[in-house]
């Protein structure tokens, strides 16, 4: 079922071939931004095969007039999506007048790669043109040292024959997105300029009747080449494009490089009549620094970053070159810098899911990214949150409720998701919002946030659940109905036991926070005593779904009385269940997408004994089929905490090997970012057996079998901490910061600054 | 709530306003039909305000492109709709140079009128245009005697000034679907003709990718003027547009008459290249007879089946006047006179819903067409199933399932509806399909459809129901997860007693008919003593949700743990739900949208005992909102059955009444035409109490306090029988055929041919 297009490597992606089958799937994985930007893994050239184009610039989105059949009262009226913007990647390129074209030109030596050290994508092969044969080297990246910047560059090598050369780099704002509801484009034409020293093109978002906001963005490139020959270079100009055309003759032995630099200027940061001002002088920096210089830079700051995140495996390179992969493009979406941003689900590779937001970010992203990264960039994905709080409330108002709904998915704050059984019944992803705010405060010891705007947050989901909730007269309990829990292959039960546990989970947090702010934040929250003691009391009477018998917590109402069996009954043929099985099929099967009861066991760890842990993975898990990428982590972290290791093993490799290894036969349409995390989790949380409450980090380490060590860092409270799990023991260091005192295995060990202590591993 | 736009007469729909606020609901009961087509309430003249302009043709249909926001495996690829197809309704009117146009031009006297007795529209009003008036006369009809036929005139008689009158009768292919899924045409031009004595038409609909049969049609128009003074006529002709121009200039006292006739030949019954001189036919017939003639005739048509069919009702106008205008709209849309088609949901007056067919046919039109019509069009109804058995096999084989699921919506058989929670779980359909063969064959004692076809149609579904339960282990029952009853109110629900009941039902019935097969059937059907015996073991062993406590069937899992309570509790101003609570709201509520429980009830009457009825009825009626078209008569009628009778009154004028004072706020976007039999049922049903059983006919009688009596006639068995109910008494009479022995209030009554029988009425 799985496909592995590029070969086992522990810092290069790489292959020989072509996939021409598979070119979308190959174009996801080689995808590479800096943040700011990013492309999936297209080609320079022509290219007449099947390939999904996409470039995609981080917070420029459009409103997509909602598509849906039959409309129903409070649907979001659209859906934002990430923009496919002005192509400025591409060079067409002939060859003695002929096109080069990789699905119908002659080649041979084909080499592709992307860099994880840097995440730099090169490609050569030699084409044939008849009697002539040309070596082509590409060479891309987008700067993480200046952002607008991105650098393409192209060498042409006669080998054999002669060969009139011709390069046509342009930019081309006739794209569209090929997830667009209704054929529309979602760009529209301003100004540009095609000079011979000036190349650039203005486009803006179409006008939309909904009221959110427009973007504009200027792209320029300069072109510098050096040839062994002379050059002609012709400017041009057509509809909303500019292009130059670069021709040089090369007899065998000679060469040209072309260097096509590129910037990148929006409205998110300058108006659009200075737009171009900012886009020369970025051109003009970057034309001073040879192309050697460029890549000592983009090395020498992902050398950095490396550097406090990376995590080394001994003695299983997949495994290894997962791990990283998913740190590259994680990075390669989101490093923090602009606050303004999110982890979307698809990063700069793809544009199924739409939206910039997701509850992936609070669920999966921050217990990640609050190690690795600075605090600063968890608490600026926390803010990000505060500053939608608004669009929470107009999201709770569209549904007849009180407080705040955060949304499934949003650029804006405001619910642009267009399936009612997500948009007005997944309501879990409330709780998640509020579970980040515990998850970074417990972790940094940092309460300012939590005590002067994650309250507000709080109190606002807080309402939510008070109004959603109702009361069953016949049960004298609270319950929630109608609701969709992270297993997305059941819709609209009825007290999902993850759903109900968060809600009070949630109360109970704010109830206690409320205890601790300021007088004068408590009087502007304004939540009575009547409104906590209606809290305390939905705490107390909620209702449950279990079953004694089984020892379990019951996923909702009914699933016990479903045709269970696990997954070894099904037929491979028929995996992924989404695209062999009719929907009904699907819902009223008892076939599991991804950690429900589960997530909720990871999320309130403590709340759980280690019997009750085992008893509902050991329910659960055979009937889950893990088709959502969010899945493998968590049932990999339970699975190590219960002793079962080999199972952990396994998850972690699907996890972190799930776009590498197309797992869910789905990478074509893009990576799946938001889950990227999942391989970093397994290790830390699932192998290390990392937890943290009030200032007490804990240990339970193991090693995998076929591993011989494994080695990573993190950040915590003003330290650097490094953790190398052998074996037979664990070495902890304090690498910069104070000592400290972590429990491993229960025991308290203290841990002097830069001295590494080793504590001998226990048998699970 | 409600809004009535006409007044209260026995035998007209009239008005003296003009509803420009209220166009689209004006026009949707001004709509008018034949059968072969129809058209929605349009002016003949230009109308610049807002309007539905809309004009059918019966079984002329495109697949539109499926739309959806998430696609789903297993979803129809297309929607099958009625087309608004080319108009040749329409006849702009200048006076003196000037546009007559009603949202524009002053206008006095204004009156319309339809009249129930043959199914003609009549509209007048005097214009002023300067110092010119002009009374303006139209009327309409289809003809009921050549159906391919339509009359339009219009007369206008100058009052005062001089007035150049010009008219412009047009037929016009420039014409689309509201409903469109991507604002597509679905009509492309094939040819046209517009000369002095000759004016057609032929458009065809476009090609489409699913293989579904294309549609051509021409339509042709002759104009006959009769003018006090000169005319002249000039031909011209547009891109898919013909129409003829006729000039007269009438001083104060002349007048001037149009007849524009209408022939509309279709691909359905003739070949494209012959469909122009079919028209040329039917046209010259039409020119032979005077106006008078052809009212005559449609009258005298109309006089036939309101003899069979009238119900009369004294001493209740607005009763009288709901109950004539379902049978004349439920007529002028369907009388049987054409085996391929069926009853769509909104016959020829609007383009919501789509598709031809749908359950309605066999819960709601065939027990009154059993009654109202020969046993032969309700056999050819039982027929269109039988012939779409094909598509319904594809239907289950969609969800991965054995046996026929009948879609439900279609047009080929083929499932065309795209929510998933309709097409792939409202499956009770499937039972109504097969209880109508009961139905039929109960009713009209002939068992030859159901021993030769219905049978194939009964082990289809059968085996569908045997396939798509599962049996739940820990219950050890039978159960059907994952359903969406009647009650569409509630969705994805598990254990629909309404649908668990109706399918246990369609294999107890398919079981007994399969004893009275030839053995020659019985060896085509191949159904093997081990599946009937699994057949069993499922009847022996559904469960069925009840609460004992109660006394109650219980609607499905969970319903009970709702926050129950009345509809008496709601704000009117949220009413209809669906049009003010968003959809999760709608769901988790305990408001039931139509007959649910209760149409279980009703279908299997006699399962249950009179204290059933009342406990379940006097449950679940208070939390009824009735908001679909479907629910009042079926409340009605059992409501009647259990003494309720203040409550099945209300109910009956609740269903009589729904498009005329417009209770669903919905009937701008068409008429209700499957539930107009509601009214007879409610009438027949419920307040005679008519119930058969193995060729006993039953009554129950009583009077509605507010009406003097009523009096219906039904077919029975060969027999026309004429039921009269006064509040004291019910006298029953067989106008034509044998005697017949009834039961009337449990005791049997012999009615000799032809002599009226008086029995005293029972308190209830």
């Amino acid at each position: 079922m799985t496909k592995r297009l590029f070969e086992i490597d522990p810092w290069v992606i790489k292959t020989n071939q072509l996939a021409i089958d598979d070119k979308r799937l190959q174009e996801s994985i080689t995808s590479i931004g800096n943040g700011y930007m990013g492309m999936r893994g297209n080609f320079e050239e022509d290219y007449s095969g099947d390939t999904h184009q996409g470039l995609y610039l981080a917070g420029v989105w459009f409103p997509d007039k909602t598509r849906v059949g039959w409309w129903k009262n409070g649907y979001p009226k659209y859906f934002g999506k990430a923009i496919n913007s002005p192509d400025f990647l591409r060079i067409p390129i002939k060859v003695n007048g002929a096109t080069l074209d990789l699905a119908k030109t002659d080649f041979t030596d084909f080499d592709l790669e992307l860099d994880m050290h840097d995440g730099v994508l090169r490609r050569s092969f030699i084409a044939t043109f008849g009697d002539t044969k040309v070596k082509f080297s590409f060479l891309r990246f987008m700067s993480v040292v200046t952002r607008e910047l991105g650098l393409i560059t192209v060498s042409a090598e006669v080998l054999s024959g002669q060969a009139e050369l011709e390069f046509a780099p342009s930019i081309n704002g006739n794209v569209h997105n090929e997830d667009s509801n209704y054929e529309e484009a979602f760009w529209q034409f301003v100004n540009q300029e095609a000079t011979a020293d000036h190349y650039s093109l203005t486009m803006e978002t179409k006008p939309n009747p909904f009221g959110t906001p427009r973007f504009s963005v200027t792209e320029q490139m300069t072109n510098l080449v050096e040839s062994d020959a002379q050059v002609e270079r012709t400017a041009s100009a057509s509809p909303a494009k500019v292009s130059e055309t670069i021709k040089t003759t090369l007899k065998a032995g000679q060469k040209v490089i072309l260097r096509k630099q590129i910037a990148v200027v929006t409205s998110r940061d300058v108006k659009t009549a200075d737009q171009k001002a900012a886009a020369t002088k970025v051109l003009a920096a970057a034309a001073e620094k040879s192309l050697a210089t460029h890549l000592a830079e983009q090395d020498a700051a992902w050398r950095k970053r490396w550097a406090q995140a990376d995590v080394e495996i001994s003695g299983d390179p997949a495994a290894q070159q997962g791990i990283r992969f998913n740190i590259l493009q994680l990075f390669m979406t989101y490093y923090g810098e602009d606050s303004r941003l999110n982890v979307g689900p698809k990063g700069f590779t793809g544009e199924k899911y739409g939206g910039a937001t997701y509850w992936d970010t609070e669920a999966f992203i921050v217990p990640m990214y609050v190690s690795v990264t600075k605090p600063q960039v968890t608490r600026q994905l926390l803010e990000y949150r505060y500053n939608q709080l608004a669009g929470a409330f107009h999201n709770a108002r569209q549904q007849g409720l009180k407080g705040a709904l955060y949304p499934m998915v949003t650029f804006d704050g405001i619910e642009c998701h267009n399936e009612w059984e997500i948009t007005f019944e997944e309501l879990h992803r409330n709780s998640a919002v509020a579970h980040a705010i515990y998850e970074y405060t417990d972790y940094t010891g940092d309460t300012s946030y939590v005590l002067t705007k994650g309250i507000d947050v709080l109190v606002g989901i807080a309402r939510f659940w008070a109004d959603r909730v109702h009361f069953s007269k016949r049960h004298q309990q609270y319950m929630i109905h109608g609701v969709t829990g992270p297993n997305e292959y059941e819709n609209n039960v009825n007290n999902n036991w993850y759903t109900n546990q968060m809600a009070t989970w949630v109360l109970r947090y704010t109830l206690e926070i409320l205890q601790q702010v300021s007088s004068e934040k408590a009087t502007e929250l304004d939540v009575s005593a009547a409104e906590q003691d209606h809290w305390r009391d939905i705490v107390t009477r909620m209702y449950y779904p279990t079953d004694e018998k089984l020892g379990i917590f019951v996923q909702n109402d009914g699933y016990l009385d479903k045709d269970l069996r696990p997954v070894s009954t099904l037929d491979p043929s028929e995996r992924p269940l989404n695209q062999h099985w009719s929907w009904d099929k699907i819902l009223r099967s008892p076939f599991i997408k991804q950690a429900d009861v589960l997530q909720g066991i990871y999320f309130l760890d403590d709340q759980f004994t280690l019997a009750e842990k085992k008893r509902n993975f050991d329910f659960y898990e055979p009937m889950t089929v893990h088709e959502s990428s969010l899945s493998a982590c968590i049932y990999g972290i339970i699975a190590a905490e219960i002793g079962e290791e080999d199972k952990a093993v396994s998850l972690y490799s699907r996890t972190a090997r799930l776009d590498l290894d197309n797992y869910n036969n789905d990478t074509a349409d893009g990576l799946h970012i938001t889950s990227m995390s999942g391989g970093w989790l397994s290790i830390v949380q699932g192998f290390a057996g990392l937890r943290h409450h009030q200032g007490q980090l804990s240990f339970k380490p193991f090693c995998p079998e076929n591993w011989q060590q494994y080695r990573f860092q993190i950040n915590y409270r003003d330290r650097l901490l490094a953790v190398t799990v052998s074996h037979q023991a664990t070495t902890l260091e304090v690498l910069s910061g104070d000592d400290l005192v972590v429990a491993v295995n229960g025991k308290e060990v203290s841990l002097p600054t830069a001295k590494a202590v080793t504590i001998a591993n226990e048998a699970h």
